[in-house]
């Protein structure tokens, strides 16, 4: 048995680490198309801003660790150029064919430059490896740049414009739909439109920019351009090679990550995965999948035998400090996945007012069909993530609004309030239902 | 139609404004024995700590604002000394009788001074009303007492011990039993007593306090006592009544909170509820529980129909800046309760290490049989609440392990690490099941 993983980020690498528990004998081979592999590219951001002082810090483990500690091939710059799967081999840049029994297609995503002229300009950058932040980094401490555009408000485009300000930058977001986050949701853009203004970062949604000019991107004088518009999967080789792709232009694959090709697993940003709202697959690009994904097709592709049962699109994104979570469904997705629904908002203390607390923002979805809870959001300085994954517990769960209203939550007067601002918003929810 | 509510704390007062929502013309009187209603007793601690500085503080409404905005009658100093059910009507003190077609009794609990000799020497304090805190905090400021014993080492006793230990004293907390915090667990009382013992908090368990003299406590020399031993419910005159107690000796009642005495309902530290995990009666007072049951009381005795499907036994306290947090059973409880439970007890970081995060302990425990998770432990600084209600999320939802291992929880390095501890716990039990 061999099993050839192609890509040594999260999803390739937790294949691996995970085929190698199941099947001690198999060999293992990850083909990393770059130079370093098993990088912590949420990081990013964060060592764009300085906070992170060396890139090498967002390295977890090296080839070396790999072919010690789990004894797993690992090659960097081993780009893969295509896929013979009739023969079982996947052919490198070099020239090289190297055999296989099983494959993880693990190819992740690359920034969608849409078609912007100009983006190969020596001030436009994207975050999405460890290479583009050290030339972003360089060329801060460099040429010190004063105006930055961000072109996309998605994840990396608000941590970018953050750190970017931090640096003490002015800072323009351009973003082509009238939302962020990649959640039509007007009042989440509302309350991540006040937390930038408030830091002085500009927001222009419903904006495109066509063009980059050395001083300008989209009529906005600017010396520096990240461009972080969004993502497009890395699915070529697959496709050539006859793996079918769903409707959202990733890889489609079943709850085994297996892909129409027997013995052809993908995993991680270049596949679509199942959302248990709607158990309908969905194209949602996040670490935190890539490394469950990758785990089951690892286990899998090794003679295991493991299912994905799927996401329910949980996610947060830090702003200035204020944590914004969003989980599920907002009412015009919802709407748009053929729901019908109904959602409560509010604003409480995360805990007694004796104590000292902050304010925090919860609203939650429900089907006014079946009560069942679909979505919710939360934003606030304070427990946003814990608060998010109640929310993400009893999507998962299938979770009534009524069932959700009587939940156990811990209470003390460091932590949380008497009536934690989850129950208050499905009390509130509740009058609706 | 006539509503009597008996208590003007957490529950009697949630009770009153439910049936007010209810029914807007219900007549709704309140008997409160003390000189104010409520007032957030789990903040007394902090009061005593000097973090809150005002009593008054702790009260969150007056009878005013219940007899304005509310039309609900709130006396103070109103103590029921008996009720003639076959006449519905209830005996103040003053021999004054207040009629009533349904009843509420919210009559709460007592600390329990276990029969101590000497429990009501002038330096030995209670922590249950305003009253006792603000004598406490008077003979702090006094007297100037340097040393403490505290005796009972519940959620009250841990959280005087830090305030006291706050305020300069040397202090040492007294438990009967071999463990702390009402669970019978040796690593949670392990990482309690780590914690109390770095902060210069001497625990010792396993000793019971026979008598207080004026300068020592059980043999320990001390100018100050806390005694904080347990709870008592106040079900004196309940029981008199005919009302039936539960095998706790608190209430018993069924999912409307209705005691065996129609019209009569009971809810809050003098009640039972149903344990979810177990689907049998407990008695585990807390203001969350007493807020919830006590809505669901006051709903049904205004003529509405509300069930309260129970609690799962969330609770958290801080010791020090360090939440312990538990729900559901802990193996020893799990046992006696007739699971046959295995556990898994991790230690991970809460964010990325190049983020810069902070240990935290997560202990599941699942039922081997049913695969079902049925409790579990969560400590540290960083998020103890948020995960802790996710476990108590599952709980409820009765999720398997291998369900939990999957859920799809929000990642950003400024919030939480791509496996939360969590999912790092699950997996791990996942093994040794």
């Amino acid at each position: 048995m061999a099993l050839v993983v192609i890509g040594g980020v999260a999803a390739g690498l937790s294949a691996a680490a995970r085929a190698r528990r199941i099947d001690p004998r198999l060999e293992i081979t990850v083909l990393e198309k770059g130079p370093v592999i098993s990088y912590g590219a949420c990081g990013l951001p964060y060592f764009v801003e300085g906070r992170v002082r060396e890139a090498s810090q967002l390295i977890v483990y090296t080839p070396e660790y790999f072919r010690k500690e789990r004894r797993i091939q690992v090659r960097t710059g081993a780009r893969v150029i295509s896929i013979a799967h009739p023969r079982r081999e996947v052919v490198l840049e070099s020239g090289e064919r190297i055999r296989y029994e099983n494959l993880v297609i693990a190819t992740g995503a690359r920034p969608d430059a849409l078609g912007i002229a100009g983006a190969r300009e020596p001030h436009v950058f994207t975050l999405h490896t460890l290479d583009d932040a050290e030339r972003l980094r360089g060329f801060l401490r460099e040429k010190r740049p004063r105006r930055a555009v961000v072109i996309g408000a998605g994840y990396i485009g608000v941590e970018a414009a953050d750190a970017l300000r931090r640096n003490g930058l002015q800072v323009t977001i351009v973003e082509r739909s009238e939302d962020v986050l990649l959640r039509r949701d007007p009042l989440l853009t509302a309350a991540v439109r006040h937390q930038l203004e408030a830091h002085g970062v500009d927001l222009r949604c419903g904006v495109s920019v066509d063009a980059i000019e050395p001083a300008s991107a989209g009529g906005i004088a600017c010396d520096l351009v990240v461009l972080s518009a969004g993502f497009r999967p890395n699915v070529e080789i697959a496709a050539e090679a006859g793996v079918e792709m769903g409707r959202s232009s990733a890889i489609r694959t079943d709850d085994r990550m297996e892909t129409n090709l027997r013995g052809v697993y993908a995993a991680g940003d270049c596949a679509e995965v199942n959302h248990r709202v709607t158990n309908r697959p969905a194209y949602i690009p996040l670490g935190t999948t890539a490394n469950k994904a990758g785990r089951v097709a690892g286990a899998n592709a090794a003679g295991g035998r493991a299912r994905f049962p799927g996401i329910v699109g949980t996610s947060i994104v830090g702003i200035f400090g204020v944590g914004f979570a969003t989980t599920g469904f907002s009412m015009e997705q919802a709407r748009a996945e053929g729901f019908t629904p109904v959602s409560a908002r509010i604003e409480a203390s995360t805990r007694p007012r004796y104590y000292g607390g902050s304010q925090t923002t919860v609203e939650l979805v429900a089907d006014r069909a079946t009560r069942r809870l679909i979505g919710g959001t939360v934003i606030g300085e304070d427990g946003a993530a814990g608060r998010i994954n109640v929310i993400a517990g009893a999507l998962q769960a299938r979770m009534l609004v009524e069932e959700f209203e009587g939940l156990d939550l811990a209470y003390s007067p460091p932590f949380a309030a008497t009536w934690d601002p989850l129950l208050i918003a499905a009390q509130q929810l509740m009058k609706d239902l």
